[in-house]
């Protein structure tokens, strides 16, 4: 992913220069180094310390992801940082208070707002096209569990904070709404091998959210789509509903005695992760806006703030699944 | 209703004949007297004592399903009864022992199982085709909301008994397992109104469901969808995934400068309600079977433990409504 | 297809009464007579004399089409034809005498115009959403060939004539305008067998149409759609386009990690033929029409001259396959 | 169009550097020159000679597709060039004298065989999987005409020639054989300001093909797509059938009371033209298989012969508007 967004900044973002890659695994590095041209720094500290730096690309491990964010901003670089921004309420006090103090902007990679297909849903619930948004459903589905380590819910993975937190912010996004409670139905079914590796583990998620206003919110996810990658959203109003997302991959049947027949999402590509292939545009269309957003001293969005609001939504999630009760959202 | 089913039974439905009509309004009897050639009885019981029946449909409101029911198998008649079968317990055992004591089939009207959709879907999924089903989606939405009366959960009528009763025998039926525990989130949303009217009265709900095999499903209903009638369903399995069901009306789309634009379901036929557009060869296939079953001596399918299931789902529902916790479905 | 028309005036159709049934060959004769409970003629012409009808519906073999509805009418009936009404002009021609001078009506059976999509599609064209059409394409595909007899052009059977009528009909109706000329790209590249046994056999066509007005036409048909019963007709206009036609069947798709696969059309069902299934509401809409338009004394649509004009599109077509030129259709 | 590969060439096209641009147009080209940061040549002549070459793309006016290429296969260089390749059989061969002379490489831009969805198609075709293939037809429709001098087919524009050379590309490569004959049906039907100024104009187009195997094919083409860019295409084969594209743009879709909406195809963005939108990916890819092939010395594809022989059945095409007749593709 790290490779991803660095091939973009050097190749397709305008007014951007590439100037330093940073790895904690030196091969990776490297390798991104080599495809970059930009050069390679074994200890990121000693990166924000000797180059000259405008913004910073925080895309590791999850539970890194604020610690280093908060030294950046120290650092007063800008930032970008992949979601979720934090893992505990500490952690994003802590990035909050740097990046406030340095004043310098952060923007959270919550890249399906830059999605064509989300972006028009937003632009026709905010037309008012389905009168009052009543009900959210969203489905993020994997074709796979990601590495161990972000299997656990504990250190940030899991998922109710990490998969999901791109979930909780499509809901307030789109509902124009905060979330204010969550009801978790978490199991695990599939993958038993994880759950003895990671006791809080779950492949198969249900979570029913409240919104302030009243309205309400489906969250499903999975480990297991064995057909491939698939994220869609339902947006349910008082006057009508807008779907986002599609199974299909590419705009080809195959019809024959058997029925008809069709590619489903983005598995076939061993050089494209599938995320990349759905939602390609829409990681170089955030980058490409962080860079404007700095150029032009813009304000920062999807901000901390929103960044912080998903998180609290996965704890809520997290907690519940433990509780086996509804459990509160902090304000 | 009545009057579908009635006019199935005088033209459609092989071997039956249709020997005498009852109805609560003297106007409607009449009127299905005249359409179908019947004799009208103002009185049920009256009807029950004096005609030689083989089997009665009971086509009522909400509550009175199950003491009708009651009635007719104690008469020795054979019982077709719309769903929900009863609307407490003390009903249900009530109907279970006149139904034993009588000897009677009885066959309750969850006649999505007999459409040809469904029931390929259900085909489907006992082949294995996508593993083991995990988690269970059922979307029913009405496009208004019924009479007065059948919005009363405490009556019988209501999302949480009467609506979902389709998505919970749905749910059973597909996922092969029993339904152990319901969480619902529910709101007035959309009719104040009718809450003023009725007090427990809900227009949208998200009931999270966990089936005893540790599988999970969700339901969702609501009476607000303008878009038409929409009624979904989506199986997810180990190794795929079936969706059934589908908003557009007719295959039809016509493409302008302002897009694509489809019809949607099953409002534009003023002498056919929605229901009856979309399930209307399910309407005719369940009784079909019912009259089939009787002449063979079968089975009776879906039965009456099947009704009590739905009715206990329903029950724990609206508990959880009231409570909001999770509640016990009563085994 | 007469017995289905038979069961559909027994049952369905409201102030139809079926009195009298007749085949050429007995054995369906009679099976006919069972089913509908309608006394079974051997010879038509004894029926035609003996019974008190008001209306015949002539469904036999191509050829006798004409000759029989000409009977019919002659012996003072209104006429129900199946299509192609006839298979010369000769023919057509003593049809049209007998129907003016017994001064009765009838009515061609272009079921397709009745057909829910075809008559969303009609209303829209009409009402300029697509502003002025101007390329009209049809798609008539059937999962196997028809009877030997049916094969042959000569004898009024083939793609040209018999088959395509519909889409002459759809042409003529939906780009509301004549059409004046046909080129027929046609071959016979599936079934060799029968090309010996029917020198003029093609199971494979592309005609090219003119209409009047200059809008132009598309025709395409085969006997040999493995996948499926595939009727499908696009409305190209000035301002947008309409599709008409789905070659799916039911809404249910299952999505593995051999993609995603749905059923396709019509061919599951052993008792219903294919195109029963997807324009049974069509066939029955069709008889309901026929029989208000007697009883209201309303003018017959289609037409006699509808009739004639799709025969007239239909012996070009077949002139240019033998010509490999364009042929002007006989005003 | 040149900027849009140079922009892919500079930033997207591994082991490719763009040295130079030129244009005919100063301010084009300096426009380009800024882009790329690539010198920019008023006089392209001089480009050739002074710059040190390995490549050149070229993305002209029609007319000059093949006088362009030629000098620049004369000066040595590897050549892609846009389709139409010639637009007379002089221009084509010329350039090929010049090609095997300098013997250098030349690839036509029908980038359609690198779009997924066409590449998709391909591949499940040669695997059998629809049987032999027998029936193609390919639909091109634009959302508005084209500037002037590209609408006039003696000019190497027009449908006939220009436009449909895709068509004609995908049905000889998608059904693996060679097309020997052509039959026009083609009216200006929306643009009679165009027809003033460009005798030949037209705007729709229905072009039957006959393949040297007797498969048949239809070329559908039009200028007035109001709904968006329409490029889809059906193989259809003895034992199957696939479909090719999708006129809705992203997978969004709105349900209201007035049915379902979608946006169509591609005319949103004010940024990209339509093609570029739907066909992005392919014109990267055709590019970077450009460079390859140079790189790795392999035989160029889609070739000069491919090229020569879309445009042999572009002349028949044009020669049957003018005749009325079927026209035989020059061998």
């Amino acid at each position: 992913m790290g490779l991803w967004h660095a091939k973009n900044l050097k190749l397709r973002v305008p007014n951007a220069e590439l100037v330093a890659v940073s790895d904690i695994d030196k091969a990776t590095g490297i390798k991104g180094s080599k495809a970059t041209g930009a050069p390679f720094f074994e200890d990121y500290r000693k990166m924000l310390r000797d180059v000259n730096l405008d913004a910073v690309c925080v895309v590791t491990s999850t539970d890194t992801h604020a610690p280093i964010a908060t030294e950046a901003a120290e650092a007063g670089c800008n930032v970008f940082v992949e979601k979720p921004m934090a893992i505990t309420v500490k952690q994003a006090d802590r990035l909050e208070r740097a990046v406030r103090k340095s004043d310098v902007k952060l923007q959270v990679g919550f890249m399906r707002r830059f999605d064509p297909a989300y972006a028009h849903a937003k632009k026709r619930v905010a037309n008012g096209e389905i009168g009052k948004p009543i009900v959210f459903k969203s489905t993020s589905r994997d074709p796979f569990p990601p590495p161990v380590w972000a299997c656990d819910p504990k250190h940030g993975g899991g998922l109710q904070i990490e998969m999901h937190a791109h979930d909780y912010d499509l809901g307030r996004w789109l509902m124009d709404s905060e979330i204010a409670s969550a009801y978790t139905s978490a199991e695990c079914l599939v993958f038993p091998e994880l759950k003895r590796r990671v006791s809080d583990f779950v492949d198969n998620t249900l979570i029913t959210l409240g919104f302030k206003n009243r309205s309400m919110g489906l969250v499903e996810g999975s480990l297991n789509a064995r057909y491939g990658y698939d994220v869609r959203t339902e947006i349910y109003g008082t006057d009508g509903m807008i779907q986002v997302g599609s199974i299909q991959r590419a705009p080809v049947a195959v019809y024959t005695r058997r029925g008809a027949n069709a590619e489903t999402a983005y598995l076939g590509n061993k050089d494209v992760p599938h995320f990349a292939q759905r939602f390609g545009e829409a990681y170089l269309a955030e980058m490409v806006h962080f860079v404007e957003t700095i150029l032009r001293d813009l304000r920062a969005t999807p901000s901390l703030s929103d960044g912080r609001a998903a998180l609290n939504v996965g704890l809520a999630a997290f907690e519940s699944t433990e509780s086996g009760r509804l459990a509160r959202v902090r304000a």
